[in-house]
C-alpha cells in the first residue's frame, strides 16, 4: 500500500484519551433506566436488557484480567474515524491482556452471517491509524434481525472464542445490536453486544450521545470546498452556487456547514415541514433572497440545500407516500412505460394530482417512472439542486416582468457526499473516535452488554472527557417500519428549538442579504489548537460554549 | 470581515523569497532572444519589445529609488495565490522606497478602461495574506486589446502617476500585457507592463516558465477529494466514479492528480486526440478496464476525466467545427427548434452526420441546438463524465451479452472546478506567488516593460529560487484565432513523450488492474515539510526529481 506524506506523517498521531480511560478503571453505575418511550412495549421486547443503569468510569485499581477475543463489524455508510474506533479498541483489549485477539468481519455485518473475516493483528492495525475510510475490514448494509443470523454468528464466534461483538454504526445497527445483545443474553449464549454510534448525517445523538462519530470531519470537509466556493463566487461575482449536501433525513450536516461558512441561504427540511411549505413557497424564498442580493448589485450568492429536502415538503412526502401505494399493484407493473404517467394521474388522488402537475415535467416523469428494487420512487435520483435553481429562474422571470426583479441570474451546481464520508479524522474524530473504540473495551472487560460505548463533555480539552456507557434500549421507542410497529432508536432531527438553530435563524438575514462569507479552510492536522482541535459549532452551541 | 481561525492563523505566515530578492538586487542580463516561432511576423509587431534578453537577479548593491506608484490587475479565472502576488508586490514597491503607492483595478482590464480602482494600503493588503481567491479586487475577462482601452488606460494611469502596471493572468491576458507594453512602449508613454503566470490549468508554461500558479493548490485540493472518494470506493467496493477536473484545453490537472492518487483510470485528451481515438474507442478503453477488474471480483474503481476531453476527440472536434459553421448561416437561426436537428442532419457532411447519428440522443441535440451567445456550441455544458459512463453501461451490456464481461456496474459522478480555483494557497504557492509578485517591482525598479515575472528552479528550497524576467515576445508565436493570425503565447499540452506522461503511462496498467489508491488528504500548512513544503510530482519529475 503506497502511502501519501501526509498519511506516513499522520500515522504518526496519537489520540488521546480522556483521563479516566488512562489506567485502570472503576464502574460507577446510576439508577435503573427507562426507554424514552413506550416503555412497556420495549421492556417485553427486551427482557434482559431493559433497565440497566447508565455506566460513567473513573479512575479504579490495578485488576488481571483473563485474555479476551473481540469481534468488530462496520455496519452502513463509511464514517471518518472508523479506523480509529478499531484500533481504539484494539489497544484497549491489548491492555487488558496482551493476549487479547481482535477479529474484523468482513464486508459488514454480512461477514458475521457468511463466516467471513481476519484477525486484526498490529501489524495491520497500525497501517490503519488515523486514516479514514472502512476499508480495513469493508462495511456492507446487510441488516441483523433474524434468528438464523445470530445462530449462524453465535457458530463462528464461538469457533473464534469471541466474548464479545463491536458494532460500529448508525441508529439501525444499533438498534439491531440491541436485539442481538437480546437474543444471546436470552440464549446465555455468552456473548456480549456493544454499539458505537457512527453517521455522519450527525442524528444520532440524545441526552447521553452528544454527537455520532464522522459528524464533524465530513461537515469540516464539506465547509472547506463551500468556504472556496464561497471565495470564488465573490471573486468572479457572477454566479449563484447551488450546494446539496448529503444526509437524507435530518439537516444537520447542512446547518452545521452554514454555521461555519455563513452562506446567503441554507434550507432546513425541518422547519420547511415545520411551516408546511410548498415546492412553490420554498423556490419563493430562494427568489426574494436573489431579488434583494440584485437590488444592491449582487447578483451571486450561496445556498445550501439538504438532500432530504424534497421528502420533507408536506405535500412531495404525501404525493410519494400515494405514487409507491399506487405503483406497487401487480397491476400497475403491467402498465407499459410509456403510458406510466397517464396512468398514475388516473389514479391518484386531486390533491396529489394537483401537486404532481405543479412539478416540472422531468421531476414528475421521474417519479413516475424510476423505482428501487422494492417499487419505491427513487428520490435520491431527483437533482433537488437542479430543480430548486431552474424554478428559481422561471420565478424570476416572471418577478422581473412584474417589475420585482432586476438582475442577472446565473448558476453553478454541487453535491458533495462522497467527498467528506472517507476524509481522514479530524483531531477532533480521531481522539472522540479512538476513545469510543478503547471504552468499548472497558465496557466488554465489565462483563456489559446490550451498551453503547459513549464519550461525553467533548467540547472540553479531551481529558475531561467523561467515558462510559448507555443502555440501547434507553434511547428506544416505537415506530412504523413498513407497516408493521419497530423497536429503533429515535432519529434526532435538527430541532427549531435548539440553540444551533436559533443562532442560524438570528443571523440569516444578515448573511442573506450582505456577503458575510466565512472561509473554513482545509483540516489541518498540526497547527495551533484553536485551528486543529474545535469540535462543530453545532455541538458548542448545544453545550452553550 | 468574520475569518475562520485558520484564516487568522494563516494571515501570520511570512512567504519565503528567493536568496536574491532578499537583498538588493543587481540584473544579470543575458544573450538577446528570439520568438519560439514565427520570428520575423513578430518582431515585425512588437518592434520595441522583441529580443531583449532574459534577465536574472543576484545580489547586488543598495541604491536610492524614489517612490514608484504601481497599478495591478487581476485577469481572467481566479487561481489560488493571486492575493499573494499583490502583497508581494506591495512589500516589494514599499522595501525600494516607503512611499511607494499600489492601485488595484477593479473586476479585471475593465476597471483600468472604466477607471475603477482603489488605493490598495497596508491595511488592506493585510486582511488578505496568504488567502485564496481574487476579492482583493476582484477579477474579468475584458481583453485589453484595442487602441482605445490603451488610451483610456493611459488617462488614468498618468492621473495616478502610476509608472508600471502587473498583469496577472493566463496565456492570452500575458500576450495582451506583452501588446500593452508594446503600445506605451511606441507611444513613449513611459508606462511599463509587467505580466505575472497565472492558470489552474497549468498549460501556461515554457523553457523559462516552470509552472503557472494555482496550479499546485488546485491539484492537491482535488487530489485530496480524488482520495477522499477512492477511500469510499475501496471501502463499500460497489461504485465505478466518474470525476470530470475542470481544464478545457489541457489535461495537466488530471494527469496531476493520477500522479498523485493513482486511479483505475485517467483519461488524457492530447492522448486521444494524438491516437485519433473516437468516442467509442474512448468508451471501450473503460469499459474493458472495468471487466478486467470485474473479473477479479472488484466492482468499484475510479476514472478520471479532463473537461475538454470531447474537444480532443478527432471525429467530434470536426464535427463541432462543421456544426459551428453550419448553425452559423443567417438561414440556421430562422429554422424553428424543432426543426433544427433535421436541418443539421441534412447541412452536414457525410462523415460528420454518422458521428452524429452515433452520438447518444440528448448529447447530439446538446450540439445541435444549444448555442452561447457567440452561436457556438457550448461544449462545457456537456455532462462528459455521465455521457461516458451510461455508453460504458451499454458497451458492459453488450459485453455481458457476448460473454465478455461478468460484473455490476453502478456509478456516482464528480465534476470539480470551483471547489479548488480559490483554495487558500499551498506553502508552495504562497511562497511562489508572493516571490512573483515582489520579483515584479524588482523588474518595476530596473526599468523593464514586456517581460513576465520569473521564478525557477522551485523544487528547491525557496531559498535557492532563481528570479528574474523573460520578455513575452520570446513566447510567442502566431496562430489563427477567429480566423485571423494573431500573436499568441504557445499553449503547453500534455506532452506525449515528457516525464510526467511517460511516468505515468508506466503505471497505468498496474493502476487500472490493482486497486493502488494513494490519499493525499487535505494541504498542510502547518506540519512536516515532507507534507506541507512539496511542489507538484508533474514539476519533480520534469525536472528529473
Amino acid at each position: 500500500m503506497e502511502k501519501s506524506a501526509l498519511q506516513i506523517a499522520r500515522s504518526a498521531y496519537q489520540p488521546k484519551l480522556p483521563k479516566a480511560l488512562q489506567g485502570p478503571v472503576a464502574c460507577k453505575e446510576g439508577k435503573p433506566t427507562e426507554s424514552v418511550g413506550n416503555q412497556s412495549d420495549i421492556k417485553k421486547l427486551f427482557p434482559n436488557t431493559y433497565g440497566m443503569p447508565v455506566i460513567e468510569f473513573e479512575a479504579g485499581e490495578k485488576k488481571d484480567f483473563a485474555p479476551i477475543n473481540v469481534g468488530v463489524i462496520l455496519s452502513g455508510g463509511q464514517a471518518p474515524g472508523g479506523h480509529n474506533v478499531i484500533s481504539g479498541l484494539f489497544d484497549g483489549i491489548k491492555s487488558i491482556n496482551p493476549d487479547s485477539k481482535l477479529y474484523g468481519f468482513i464486508l459488514g455485518p454480512g461477514g458475521l452471517v457468511d463466516h467471513k473475516y481476519i484477525e486484526l493483528t498490529a501489524d495491520i492495525i497500525d497501517e490503519y491509524r488515523n486514516t479514514g475510510g472502512f476499508d480495513i475490514i469493508g462495511s456492507g448494509r446487510t441488516k441483523l434481525e433474524e434468528e438464523w443470523q445470530f445462530e449462524k454468528g453465535i457458530t463462528i464466534l464461538r469457533e473464534l472464542g469471541i466474548k464479545a461483538l463491536v458494532i460500529i454504526g448508525g441508529d439501525d445497527s444499533n438498534t439491531n445490536a440491541c436485539v442481538l445483545a437480546e437474543y444471546y443474553a436470552a440464549k446465555e449464549y455468552g456473548v456480549q453486544v456493544i454499539g458505537c454510534p457512527k453517521t455522519i448525517d450527525g442524528d444520532l445523538k440524545n441526552e447521553q450521545i452528544e454527537t455520532s462519530f464522522g459528524f464533524d470531519t465530513a461537515c469540516k470537509t464539506y465547509s472547506e470546498l463551500i468556504g472556496n466556493i464561497q471565495r470564488d463566487c465573490n471573486s468572479a461575482r457572477k454566479y449563484w452556487h447551488f450546494i446539496k449536501l448529503m444526509g437524507r433525513s435530518a439537516s444537520h450536516i447542512a446547518l452545521e456547514c452554514a454555521l461555519q461558512c455563513q452562506p446567503n441561504i441554507c434550507l432546513v427540511s425541518e422547519e420547511v415541514e415545520e411551516k408546511n411549505m410548498s415546492l412553490d413557497d420554498v423556490v419563493k424564498y430562494i427568489a426574494d433572497a436573489v431579488a434583494l442580493r440584485a437590488a444592491d448589485g449582487n447578483n451571486y450568492g450561496t445556498v445550501l440545500i439538504p438532500e432530504g429536502l424534497i421528502e420533507f415538503i408536506p405535500a412531495i412526502k404525501k404525493l410519494i407516500a400515494e405514487l409507491n401505494d399506487v405503483l406497487a399493484t401487480p397491476e400497475a407493473k403491467e402498465i407499459a412505460r410509456n403510458k406510466q404517467i397517464d396512468y398514475v394521474k388516473s389514479h391518484i388522488s386531486e390533491e396529489n394530482l394537483k401537486v404532481f402537475n405543479s412539478l416540472p415535467t422531468d421531476v414528475a416523469s421521474q417519479l413516475a417512472l424510476d423505482r428501487d428494487p422494492h417499487g419505491n420512487v427513487q428520490v435520491s435520483l431527483i437533482e433537488t439542486e437542479k430543480l430548486l435553481s431552474h424554478m428559481v429562474a422561471d420565478k424570476l422571470e416572471k418577478m422581473k416582468k412584474a417589475g420585482q426583479y432586476d438582475g442577472k441570474f446565473a448558476t453553478q451546481h454541487h453535491f458533495f457526499g462522497y467527498e467528506g464520508r472517507c476524509a481522514a479524522p479530524s483531531n477532533y474524530d480521531a481522539d472522540y473516535c479512538y476513545s469510543l473504540g478503547f471504552n468499548a473495551s472497558r465496557l466488554i472487560a465489565n462483563g456489559k452488554t446490550g451498551y453503547m460505548s459513549i464519550i461525553k463533555n467533548t467540547t472540553a480539552p479531551a481529558a475531561e472527557w467523561i467515558a462510559g456507557g448507555v443502555p440501547i434500549t434507553m434511547m428506544m421507542n416505537m415506530e412504523k417500519r413498513n407497516g408493521k410497529m419497530k423497536p429503533v432508536i429515535r432519529k434526532a432531527l435538527v430541532e427549531l428549538d435548539g440553540a444551533p438553530f436559533k443562532y442560524f435563524a438570528s443571523k440569516r438575514a444578515n448573511w442573506g442579504r450582505y456577503t458575510s462569507y466565512v472561509y473554513p479552510g482545509p483540516i489541518q492536522y498540526f497547527g495551533p489548537t484553536e485551528v486543529c482541535d474545535q469540535s462543530t459549532i453545532t455541538l458548542k452551541l448545544e453545550q452553550g460554549k
